[in-house]
């Protein structure tokens, strides 16, 4: 199936989209019509849906999946897409949102095993519990949302992504670093961003809840190691100790964080979460471009725009 | 009993006086001597005790009271007091901590009904039953903490004092935007620093627990909240509410607190919080100096020094 | 009379309406044209004159009334009115420009009957003397004008809206602590913002004034304290406290005062002024949202969206 | 007469010396002693007088010229001056404050010539005569006063010394930049910190004023400026454009102006004065060392130590 | 030539223009089109290549000059130009890149020979050697090249200008403040922004260069004169400080000097620059208003508008 | 030999010491004498030598050794060493530096090998060439320079520690992202820093030299690559780029990197260096202190005293 970002202009479409948002709109002649934003893996085209009836309205939802055959034509330097025929898929489609929206590329059985592996190295039975118990019950959750609405891991699966990468991050580190201890390394790895399944509104398309906006990823989830502890009959430093690595995991308050990291695996579970953050927005906007080319602003990175060397890719060819 | 602040030099000392701190010196020639901060409620004088012996180093602690005699000298212009006899004062002595230290202008009993009375005003039962549940569980603490370390009601039963000045006004700018709900309002400021009692380490010569230090006062409040909501067993937008209302009392990141108000009664709170407090130092400050002078510098309020009008003075008599 | 935000497309208005403003435009084919912003008290229409007369350009001028008649249409998303028929409303029409702007929910006669009232009750002669003086001399433009822009009481008699507000403010926050002195709060609250009936353009669709951009309301009203204090023959400190005042009275250098506030009475005049600037701001975006939802982003708010409460509309069921 | 920065341990003072500062103790037995800041133009030295009477208190007061004997000893480090005898200089021991403190290097007849034609040479005679009045009321003081209390001109005259500099430097500039007005830049330099005279207290160890301290030069300036307009009948945008030069000739609100420059002349002037009292404060510390060393840190820039460098004395010798 | 900026609607063209800059797109039926941006002296306007050609692609770059016939129609307001003839200029045409861009009022011959005077008064001979060295080395480019992209200078020959107008301002500043050493003073300015010839892609248009970005005009000197110094055998501390003066010229690491001025003369340096650059940005914005108006907004500036008083154009006529 | 660190009050010091400071003193009877900084691995004391002669002046220089004999003493509160015998230790006391003072628990050859290899692994000949040939340059004082004068790695061979260990974080990063060019990170690791053998005067009680004043290691090493590239003849965007990562390794202007990092081994570069300077400072901070205790305040952590967990403690001895 042609992906939406390869038609171009006078090609017929006929393929399954995901819709991502839908407007309302009235033609000059007081005809109501929809604006529909559509998506797979390779990018969006927008459509318009002329002469609209209240049931399109209520069916045509995002994150719903539609089949739609139409024409391409351009609007201002854009292609848009002139509907001839549009339906919601069905069961019997066989299509499913995730082979519409990227997705992490990681396999959803490793993730679980690698995790479940750091824990299980975890030699304090209090850290190690904790842990568990959190990541057990958000374990669906985890590996299916988003690490971000935006900038960086913002696709499905990212916050798993993010967290398996930190955890290696970790665990070379405190290689090098031996005073450096992995239970509170890992354990605040794994919990630090757990609070976006609260946050969030869901794997896809993923909005801000009320509970995010209100009181945010970070108080969601101090508050859940406390709760844990309670249930678990769990006392001592360590639970403030973890209350803190995710309290103070943003590095100071301008960035969000009421208390700056006053363990030293909180700073560098801050340093750490930086690297893997940047790294992904890095690569991403420099796999867009050639060598010898700069990428497009990157606006979490100060809006800054990051060059390709051509050396690079010489060098390459070389070693290959 | 005369106070310490009325001493001259060459006078002679006979009274109780409390431990504010203790540091061990050792003289040139080896020998071994304390130097010990005392305090009543008028201010405190430093007292030398040579050749203390480690029992004397035992039993001399912060907060413990004594009684002591002794002459008043002075050195680099500052009196010292020159210890002939000290020792720890007894139940017999029938000396209490609060006869030494400034305390709050309020009386318990008050204190206890006006804040009962505001949260029977309550209307909304979600709210009221989490925040009369939180109040009760510290209620001995906030009758006898003060609401800081310093700058502002950083006395005994400063917290009481605070909380009390702010559900007054309160009440009275409610009056005025009939939109506020007084619910809101009140368990905003009866809950805004509960957190304190964890906070701070006593009611006296307060120090940072170790809690307070990682996590905060306004975490360790939120988390509270969420704890007595499962064991009332409430549920509901309620509870978030609370929570955000203490997380964002401080109004914004850099000031401590993650979340910006994003309710008219957070906003609110905050101002109220402000008011109070300011009014606190500022009054303070301005009962020290006579009309026509200028304050000492408050380094909370920017460091400013506040003028005391001539004419106010004036005024005053032409109204008695 | 229907209002301009209820029309639908294809309906045909007969109205009067205010220009707020006039573009002129050439078409392709060099004819010319204006497009005209019209208001009432329910919001803008735009509107275009197609091959309108150097006649037309004189006459079609922001403020003035104008009697239309047109059909409505749609261009891009937005309603447009189609004139067939314009002219400039005159006497016998009818209709004043205090029909079609939204004004403060105030009495002309009750605000002033309450300053004068606040005036009456100072003690200090000077301080009542020079506020009476500067009140009366601005009466009128004080009863007319916003006291913004923009933000927050941008509206018709904004300014008279907000003093009054805020004096009823100062007289409660004064009788919860009874060291502030009120002659010098009533003052301030009436003096504060004065100094914008010169630097705004008017009462409707203000812009800044020359005097506005190069002084500010702040300067210009601390230079008129001083005249006023020569023209009455009036000396002493209490010159110079009310103009610290109204210097001080924004806070800040950063946010416009060269000087902080010194006086305890300027402190607490900043933080009315803020009390009541941000509740007008909260409540008109709280109006046009649903209990449940989220308001617009307020800019001068740091750009929050606030939150309206599902819970309270059920309160206020139960109250009533 | 000796200079007080020249004489070493062991010495004995005949010496006449101004007061600066006077500090009461009290020694170990109780007895009474002042400590005496005393300066001649060399420097300072501080001066003991044991077993001070309240006559003493009361006539060894700041800016009293004292004629005294005593030795120079030595107290951790610094030289300290042991009394022998003290008295008030009189009418008839001929020594002048000037003789005792620094001044600038200036002549007060030619200085007022200088000033009175530039004024002369304005053309705009609104602008020419309200310069003229605040100069002729304020001569005597203008002559006097330092331009600050520290960091640059801050000695006798210094206001006087800084305003001849930026003249001069406002012409220069203007003859390179034809478009600027010199009517503007003249009258922007004499008036910029004429408010000083009543910022500060007078010409020796000046403090801030009442009205300094409440009001700032900037603010009383801008009034002056109002009132001598009525006073001469004067209107016109000049009036206000003077006004808003002095307003804002700090440049930015964080820097004390609550606007910024908005006419061309008055950035120049903001320039201008940068350029005079960096110079000023760059000078003279360059002065106090050798080529190839680096000054003590400049606190007003920015803390910075500047380096002398060595070749600039070598072509100095190539030169002569 | 009637110039771009003064066509009407309706009028036809038959000029030279020069090529800012070109897009290409493709109608709704897919045929492709180009939409160039030309400009002279006067302004800029766009034209609309239909059916253009892969050669037409080819040869219609940016910079080059065209001969082009056609018709002004309106589109949205703006002129655009509707091409009935392009084709590129030839040599024969005799119309130069010069004749078609805004360039500095400066005579080149001139410039050298002003520049090559205030080399040959220097003193010291390792400063005018390296001076002398690299001003010959880019005299070409320096002679051509803009000041800046934008904000200031922005024009051919720009950098010329600015530094001719920064040397007679040292040599002002110079006479006043004699302890100024004009080798350093000449040298920094004639230095300062020649690093401009490497960090901006030409005269025309000028874009930030690969070294531009990844170094920036002040390091790229810096190392020049490093360089430079090596090539000529000068070894001393005038070296490092010629390097100091351009490293610091902007004054704050914030500002992209890692280190501020620590020689008086770099700290004239920077507010010399800071003179002519804003008098450059104020002149030419002020040249486009009438008396009594304001600018638009300069962004450089703090997003300022300037006004121009009524009065100096009075002034004038009384002058003439 | 005891180390100063571990004498008592009473107890007779006979010990060679190195001087780290001196400064000259006069009695209050006029009497020479000096207060000389002594120190050893262990810390330091102070000791006095009065009646001191031009000779002792001239000898007792910092960075010398000598023998000296004495006897502990206390003065206010602190350790004092009163001298009986002093002497400078001469090649035959066989008393190194090394001996005195702390350094990196490094072996050179080791790092030699080390820091060979890495660049021995590079592909890039250019990239290789260049980090060889200023290695080589360097080598002898690379290896004895601290990294800093205070803050991290501030003892002997500071700077080779801090580089083998970003080495292996660059290292281990790189295997966990395979885009980064491991050549470029490890050339901009072992640069980075080497302007510090030229900012600062040696690899004890460093010091800031001229040219690390007035330039700074950054722009010192930015220049010694452009010259390193011109004398090995080398060209080609690998030099602009490594001068880039030099330039950017700060992150930002205003910590001193006027360009931030364009190429994504800067920004990891930059992180790499903040994960090992502040491990060095966190380890040895919490190595002063015991479980369950907060250490002293570490001023470029922002300040923070860093907590050691209690629990970390016993999961030791449970693991050994």
């Amino acid at each position: 199936m042609k992906e939406v970002n390869h038609y171009k202009v006078g090609e017929q479409v006929d393929n399954y989209l995901l819709i991502k948002s839908v407007t309302k709109g009235v033609t000059s002649n007081g005809k109501p019509f929809l604006t529909i934003m559509l998506q797979d893996k390779s990018g969006e085209i927008e459509a318009k849906l002329w002469d609209s009836t209240p049931e399109d309205e209520e069916s045509l939802c995002p994150q719903n999946i539609i089949k739609i055959t139409g024409d391409v034509t351009s609007y201002r330097g854009r292609n848009q897409l002139k509907i001839k025929t549009i339906r919601l898929a069905t069961e019997m489609d066989q299509v499913r949102v995730s082979d519409l929206v990227e997705s992490a590329p990681i396999n959803e059985q490793d993730v679980i095993e690698t995790i479940t592996n750091y824990i299980f190295e975890m030699r304090n039975p209090k850290i190690q519990r904790i842990t568990r118990y959190l990541f057990k019950k958000h374990q669906k959750d985890f590996m299916a949302y988003p690490a971000a609405t935006k900038n960086h891991h913002e696709y499905v699966s990212g916050l798993a992504h993010h967290v398996v990468s930190m955890l290696r991050l970790a665990r070379e580190i405190a290689a090098l670093y031996p005073s450096l201890d992995t239970d509170l390394l890992y354990a605040g790895v794994i919990l630090h961003d757990l609070g976006k399944v609260t946050e969030l509104s869901g794997s896809v398309a993923a909005q801000y809840t009320f509970e995010g906006k209100l009181l945010g990823h970070i108080s969601i989830m101090v508050n859940e190691v406390g709760t844990a502890a309670e249930e678990l009959e769990i006392e001592g430093e360590e639970v403030t100790i973890l209350q803190h690595l995710i309290l103070s995991h943003h590095g100071k308050a301008e960035w969000g964080s009421p208390k700056s990291p006053l363990i030293k695996e909180g700073e560098i579970l801050h340093l750490i979460d930086n690297i893997d953050a940047k790294m992904n927005m890095m690569e991403r906007a420099l796999n867009k471009v050639q060598p010898g080319e700069f990428t497009e602003r990157i606006f979490p990175l100060d809006n800054r725009s990051f060059y390709k060397p051509e050396f690079q890719s010489n060098d390459a060819k070389v070693r290959s």
